[in-house]
């Protein structure tokens, strides 16, 4: 048959979690015991339980017939009303139709910037980002990403000079892309800051996109606000609030997301590309109908605040006994997470080199490694990954694959701090033989 | 903000029977009585039950804490290893690292077509086709459909002349697309015609794109082979097979759907397509891991085709009923259905005009409709569907909407023939009214 894929197109699309995960099953394949997932933001995966009322909830829904049928194309309207009334309660006007199920919000994220296809209208990510955003827009403009700076040194906040530096160099520049709090940083974004960053939205006439998925996950001693809130005392901007039910519960394998939508100004280009969203969506009939059953009545019930508290300090925990251990090297930067279960940890100037290794014991792994770090244009810290990966079983993931500077990103999510003790005592001595 | 949105291309997107459902709700806002609802495909909101014994698989799957979790990307390895035996049980060779699942068919559809982005590369529906397909092929090429007649006056089978002369004139086609058995028509293909669509698409090195959706719903005396069977056969073209688990538990809330390529002939092109397709699906994580997990549980009980035997007479007798029903009136044909829960009427040539009306008692649906249909690019069976929704609150779909000829779409998916009797006695009253 004919070509049928833009190849450099398709190059895009990067997605190093999952892509890497490819590689890992191939060294398991091959006889390495890859025993520490350090990758993948799955709470269940690491052992973190679903409160058992949860549970019963679902299983209630999955008897009610009803539940097995479609939904209409923007979800249950006793969800969007449940959603619109809880925005209510803080003085943010919501309208129900202005609420819009997903199949998770990766699904979101390519049906958005899907939407825009032929426009040329670009998206501004921060660096580092959640690569679904930066691959998704790339691939459907055609382009490199375009980032704006968020610096460890400057706790991850993102840099709005150079923001504002980059929206006045790109005209296609029409959406300003937050992530609150941060993955992969763990960083939430100070009220000064969004502020700032609502008042360039303004200045320049642009709406802002706020993935706000790990929302309810924000550690003791710090807050993060909604990006809805700060539109709320400022206005003036359209916004689109993403939101998901993955991460909390954690229930990620369900595929819930919603995006809301805030049009204040009653912005007409706003309001199309709303509308052409929900019109894409109807081609896919909707979302899965038991999950926007489920959400009322989980966030509805008087136990969800007592499982947030007791699963919150668990991530918490284990997030400041990583930065901390990793902050011991010297070469490397780990700024304490605030939120969400990611850190990232970044190398410090050129301490990584092409000619580092690790000694890789089983014969097959270190061929099949060695030649993937042939690429002259891999990136370094891609390749200190994949050589934690086949010496020493540990799987974490390149910050590089987060448009971010080299390092790597890992999550806070075991259950276990003996557990995380031993993976880390084995990463940092990892670290000292690659970099010495 | 900027325009956003290449309204152009968003005008390709048609999705008839989810667009209507608007102006319904705003019947029914108006105070219309809009009671016959023959639009959407969904056997749960007709009154279907899905099977206790299936709800009470899915319970227990819901208790198990590791079913809340992500699954891979392509799905469940053990969910992919059954759908693969179940293929090698019928000598059809399929590998689990070739089935894909996606956040059902309309996902499947949607990610599909927009990994050929860029390339130019078209797919050739049928008329009248599953919209989810043109409209996305359309978005994403920012072309209108390219069509392949299937003739009411065949039985709705695929005119292969027209299909081979359309290929031959444009070189830009890449994939035949066929839907077995076919919405909106009920259709089944003959081994005869599939064979020759074969031939076809080996002649002219096209790939092919087959719809099961509906392939366990097929009534006796009839029979629909699937194309694997056909390229088992016959060999030499690329194949994707799309099948979903929506409809025959049924369970059209819970989105699943898979895709099987087979790539006989090792064609690269072909893989390309595969891998990037995996690439942007990786992107959005992975599609719901608890359907998943009850698929082998569902389809390897014993009970499933005593639940299809069940199943499929109700809708047989239904759909028996309506065509009889219909084809009485002299301006009508409607072929008889052989498998999914669909029909397609179709008004004899010359029939429809741009001047007829129903009486719409409540005034304001009145001016609201008249509105509607002042529009002069209004196709004239749409007009007649939303006459027929104001003045007599029922619901069905115009078959241009479906890119066919000028008609309307019904389920035949009501579990009470008299009730099914009520509404025909009514359409087929309104139908004489608005043609005399």
């Amino acid at each position: 048959m004919q070509k049928s894929v833009d190849s450099a197109r398709a190059n895009l699309i990067k997605y190093s979690i999952r892509t890497l995960a490819v590689v890992a099953d191939k060294l398991k394949e091959l006889g390495v015991n890859v025993w520490a997932w350090e990758n993948i933001g799955d709470p269940i995966k690491q052992g973190h339980q679903v409160p058992e009322w949860i549970k019963e909830i679902l299983k209630k829904i999955c008897d009610d017939n009803a539940n097995w049928g479609y939904s209409p194309t923007e979800g249950l309207l006793e969800t969007r009303t449940f959603i619109a009334e809880s925005r209510k309660k803080q003085d943010i006007p919501l309208h129900e139709k202005d609420i819009v199920f997903t199949s998770g919000l990766g699904h979101a994220i390519g049906m958005l910037y899907e939407a825009m296809l032929g426009t040329g209208v670009r998206t501004i990510c921060p660096s580092p980002t959640y690569p679904s955003h930066s691959s998704m827009e790339s691939f459907i403009t055609g382009k490199e990403p375009i980032l704006y700076a968020c610096r460890a040194e400057n706790n991850w906040q993102p840099d709005t000079t150079d923001l504002e530096e980059k929206i006045k160099n790109n005209p296609d520049i029409g959406f300003i892309l937050l992530i609150l709090p941060n993955n992969p940083t763990g960083a939430c974004y100070s009220d000064e800051i969004l502020l700032d960053i609502a008042r360039l939205a303004k200045k320049h006439h642009l709406a802002i996109i706020s993935d706000e998925t790990y929302i309810n996950l924000i550690f003791k001693k710090h807050s993060q606000t909604s990006m809805a809130e700060i539109l709320r005392r400022v206005g003036g901007f359209p916004l689109i609030v993403m939101r998901s039910m993955s991460k909390d519960i954690p229930w990620p394998g369900g595929r819930s997301g919603w995006m809301e939508f805030y049009n204040y100004d009653d912005d007409g280009n706003f309001l199309e590309l709303e509308e052409t969203l929900k019109q894409m969506l109807r081609t896919q009939v909707c979302s899965t109908t038991m999950l926007q059953a489920a959400l009322p009545k989980i966030y509805g019930d008087a136990r969800y605040p007592a499982h947030l508290a007791n699963f919150i300090p668990l991530i918490e925990e284990q997030s400041e006994y990583i930065s901390a251990e990793l902050n011991k090297l010297d070469v490397i930067n780990c700024v304490p997470g605030q939120g969400a279960f990611y850190l990232a940890a970044v190398f410090k100037e050129g301490v990584l080199k092409p000619n580092q290794t690790l000694a890789i014991a089983n014969p097959e792994a270190k061929i099949y490694i060695e030649k993937l770090v042939s690429d002259p244009k891999m990136p370094l810290d891609k390749r200190f990954s994949l050589y934690l990966m086949a010496a020493k079983g540990i799987f974490v993931t390149p910050l590089s694959g987060f448009e971010g500077p080299l390092g790597f990103r890992v999550t806070t999510l075991r259950t276990d701090l003996e557990e995380t003790k031993k993976v880390y005592d084995v990463i940092t001595e990892a670290i000292k033989e690659y970099v010495k």
